[in-house]
């Protein structure tokens, strides 16, 4: 299976090729498109902890490339390198690549998956050569399998969506943040694309901007006409009639629907709930815990609270003051009016759908 | 009657002494505190364009004190200056103080009350010198009535309000920007200094930051213990349990209690009212609309799209897309547990109540 295409105006986040992972630098979006042509883990990690790729799927997907990229730049340095070092190489560079981020479920999940299955290289490779081609094959393998799933998710959203409607999103959910065109975002960018008339109202998305840097700028690369706003615009845009739908991207969902997902997302949930418009939630299934039977349990990671008191490293607030930064919230699953799926359009509880 | 004293560590935005108006820069906060001593038309004007004094209330406070310099600096030019120059004078005066806001509807009720009415100076004094002398009385009487309403609202809230409370509010609604303790903040602030133990989440406010800059600021020279948010942060902290009522200002409000208030407001009362909790409005009551029955006829301000698309003259976003900027959103009445005003704690219909 190969990549599926992306609109041609938006670049690859990751592209890997011998030994080398180019990434866009999203730092520098919306205003320049600057490749890191990494063929060194260190490049690699850098790339993760200072955000030129974020948004969880790809993140994990930088990570089992760099892990690609270390052995490769071993045996470029030692050609003779045994499996042995290898896998002591490995070893290390993962330990380096899972510090990158303090929150790393994603990061970490994806480590283990390359490395530590009963299926996975290192158990099965006879060489550090054939060791690095099977590394290279899982993790494009990998990359495959998530834009595929991206595609089943976008098509489950155009099921249900009209063929012409205004819909609001929150954060960014698109190509940048994950292997292929995205969730919330790749539904609109399909239909887009299948000549849907779709227009994208864009939340700015406090403290971190995602939505007024890549959002707009991925939308306005695939041609979607988009207008930006403040996050705290929304409600009344939704409660004036000036919105047909909201469609949301999430970072974990519990069995009875609740939803924890970019911080922000909560108050368009209730300004639909009151409006009686549908509030989507587009994620993959890898999304739904089946442990949790509520989403009381998903515990909210607090972010450094100079995030919300500077801004390009200037004071904005006075000194002295307590700061409150959470990255996410979690939205009550009765609010949640239906999920795109790899597995098509759900509706809570997601227990036997997502097993 | 005096000016109500403000908590120590407040000074007042806003002070006239003899052809001079004192006014402290709130553009230069948090950061510093730098007063404008304006002895000239000029300053004042150029103080209000450039948001040095906002707020309505003080904003048309300023407006009110600037015809005094006015007259009083071409006293200071002309001492002969006869009553028809001097009212040439002030009507050239507030021509250049009427077209410093674009919005100027308390700038112009501002004006016209001093020149205006059938008791106002221009039409009683004899000599430019009395006519000055009245300007003065007449600007000042306001300030010490807007400063009693203020005193008159705090009293309602906190007949209402527990003696220990956690409490949201967003924007600004303090003594930067009134003649006195505020309204919102007004509460908040008397009763901190009788003895309330009030804990207040403050929302920055995007996008101008009034929350983060200035109410914040606020709170913390009065000694009250504050938490700065993002906006969109609010709605997860009021389902969670975080806060125990929502206090803001007002704009506008219409007779069935829909409020027009700073945008981010309405999230807020549908964060309340899916959690039981109390929000309240803190207004006086020339807020309130006698014509008005429903809120949809309030105009909303469109502001210029660059304060969400760039801070501090940087751009954020990409070039192309299109950009929105309410000032103002609208909260539907039966979401406002009560509205503080000078007259008590009233509820909607607000009709007969404020006749």
């Amino acid at each position: 299976m190969k990549l599926p295409e992306l609109p041609s105006g938006i670049p690859r986040n990751l592209a890997y090729d011998s030994g080398r992972l180019s990434i866009l630098d999203q730092t520098r979006l919306p205003g320049e498109q600057v490749r890191i042509e990494a063929d060194g883990l260190e490049q690699v990690a850098e790339a993760i902890a200072m955000l030129r790729v974020r948004g969880a799927p790809a993140i994990g997907l930088a990570a089992a490339y760099g892990l690609c990229v270390a052995l490769a730049a071993g045996l470029a340095r030692s050609p003779a390198l045994g499996l042995d070092e290898a896998r002591q190489l490995l070893a290390e560079a993962r330990e380096t690549l899972s510090t990158t981020r303090p929150t790393a479920v994603n990061l970490n999940a994806s480590l283990a998956w390359m490395l530590d299955g009963t299926d996975a290289p290192p158990r099965h490779a006879r060489t550090a050569a054939e060791l690095l081609a099977a590394l290279e094959r899982r993790a494009l393998d990998w990359h495959v399998d998530d834009a595929h799933r991206c595609e089943a998710i976008a098509a489950a959203g155009l099921s249900l969506l009209p063929r012409k409607a205004r819909l609001l999103t929150h954060c960014n959910a698109g190509p940048l943040a994950t292997g292929g065109i995205g969730t919330a975002l790749g539904v609109i960018l399909r239909g887009h694309e299948q000549g849907r008339r779709f227009t994208v109202f864009a939340d700015e998305t406090r403290p971190l901007l995602q939505g007024a840097r890549l959002t707009t700028w991925e939308l306005r690369q695939a041609g979607v006409p988009v207008t930006l706003q403040a996050d705290s615009a929304a409600a009344s845009l939704i409660l004036g009639g000036g919105v047909d739908a909201v469609i949301v991207g999430a970072d974990r969902i519990a069995v009875n629907g609740d939803t924890a997902n970019k911080v922000g997302t909560l108050p368009l949930a209730l300004a639909c709930a009151r409006a009686k418009l549908p509030f989507y939630v587009a994620a993959p299934l890898s999304t739904v815990d089946p442990d949790l039977a509520g989403g009381d349990a998903i515990p909210i990671e607090e972010r450094d609270g100079r995030e919300v008191s500077h801004w390009n490293g200037a004071r904005l607030a006075p000194r002295g003051i307590d700061l409150r930064n959470p990255a996410f919230d979690l939205t009550p699953g009765d609010l949640v009016t239906a999920f795109f799926t790899e597995a098509g359009v759900l509706r809570p509880p997601l227990d036997s759908q997502s097993g």
